[in-house]
């Protein structure tokens, strides 16, 4: 089975924050999730996307490519693992310094992946995972540590028209710097702009 | 006579700094400025950029629009003033703290103003020498006390695909935040992609 490969993407302010000061913000990084009038789908209940035709387009394709998503222990924590299913119904792993064994237990059918050895072994269980499709780490440390490892190999910035003065960067710690990149392939959206770049090996 | 609009551009990176630590990165950043074999113009002997054709093309059309530019002292130290005649051929202000009384004497000829009142009277100042062109005020420093002053109207990114981990960023203070703006116009390039957008009044 060939393998995808390790991407990240996230809604970021011209000032490269995906969270503004104290999470604020949210509702102006992610007004395109709700700029149009073509549904997308939602694994959970009273969650749903409203698109543009050309954000439609674009998400349709592009969550059609992942397999996997893997993701830190905070998200996993603030959302409660989203009950058991993420809203984009993919398997995900979590990289964590313990296993939560109370919610794994509460949630036999989930699923959900616990990996307490490091983003390398996250990677790869993403990989298990995704069925051979690409594997998705989140934006901020998960894809920073992915990207130090040398394992990301490409990042997409939807590009919002917002300037959050501060916050949570979308890398936060980089490794060696700097780290070119190739493109993008652009998509414009309303109230974003999807930039797709490959990450060159360093 | 109309009066021009208050913009402000820059080669920025895909985390938003427009220097990386310790002004390193400058390489990457200018990298379009040589990554073609359509020469533009500089007023200045020994420099020459060589852009591709969609960038020329763009920084053609761009540059026709700027009738006067507004920099900080900082850059006008480090840079001599240009020797008194700014790459770009066009008329600067210069918001300083102390008039450079011996520079101004060594360059009678130089259309170059001094002010020491503040942003307000810095985009005055060059909307009076843009001869009913933009003004274009320097990203950093003088762009964010533009906008947290309302005078800002419009911010280009000149987009890289590099990750430079730190440095300088683009806006280091928005005043109140989050702001909003519209667009982008986009025009790809070669090793750049020019995302214009227009600023919201606050």
């Amino acid at each position: 089975m060939s393998t995808g490969i390790v991407t990240t993407s996230a809604s970021v302010s011209l000032d490269g924050f995906i969270a503004g000061p104290g999470e604020t913000g949210i509702e102006h990084l992610f007004e395109w999730y709700d700029a149009g009038t073509e549904v997308f789908p939602s694994a959970n209940p009273g969650v749903s996307f409203n698109l543009s035709a050309a954000d439609h387009a674009y998400l349709t394709a592009a969550m059609a490519r992942i397999g996997a998503l893997v993701v830190g222990r905070h998200l996993f924590d603030i959302t409660d693992g989203w009950g058991g299913t993420h809203p984009l119904d993919k398997p995900v792993v979590v990289l964590t310094h313990h296993v939560p064994h109370d919610w794994v237990a509460a949630h036999p059918a989930a699923p959900f992946r616990f990996v307490t050895t490091g983003i390398e072994d996250a990677v790869a269980a993403g990989h298990e995972a995704a069925g051979g499709l690409d594997v998705a780490v989140n934006a901020g440390r998960m894809a920073s540590q992915a990207l130090a490892a040398g394992l990301l190999e490409e990042v997409v910035l939807d590009v919002v028209p917002v300037l959050l003065g501060g916050g949570v960067p979308f890398f936060d710690d980089l490794g060696a710097a700097p780290r070119l990149l190739d493109g993008p392939e652009i998509t414009p959206g309303e109230r974003v702009t999807h930039l797709r770049f490959s990450v060159r090996a360093a």
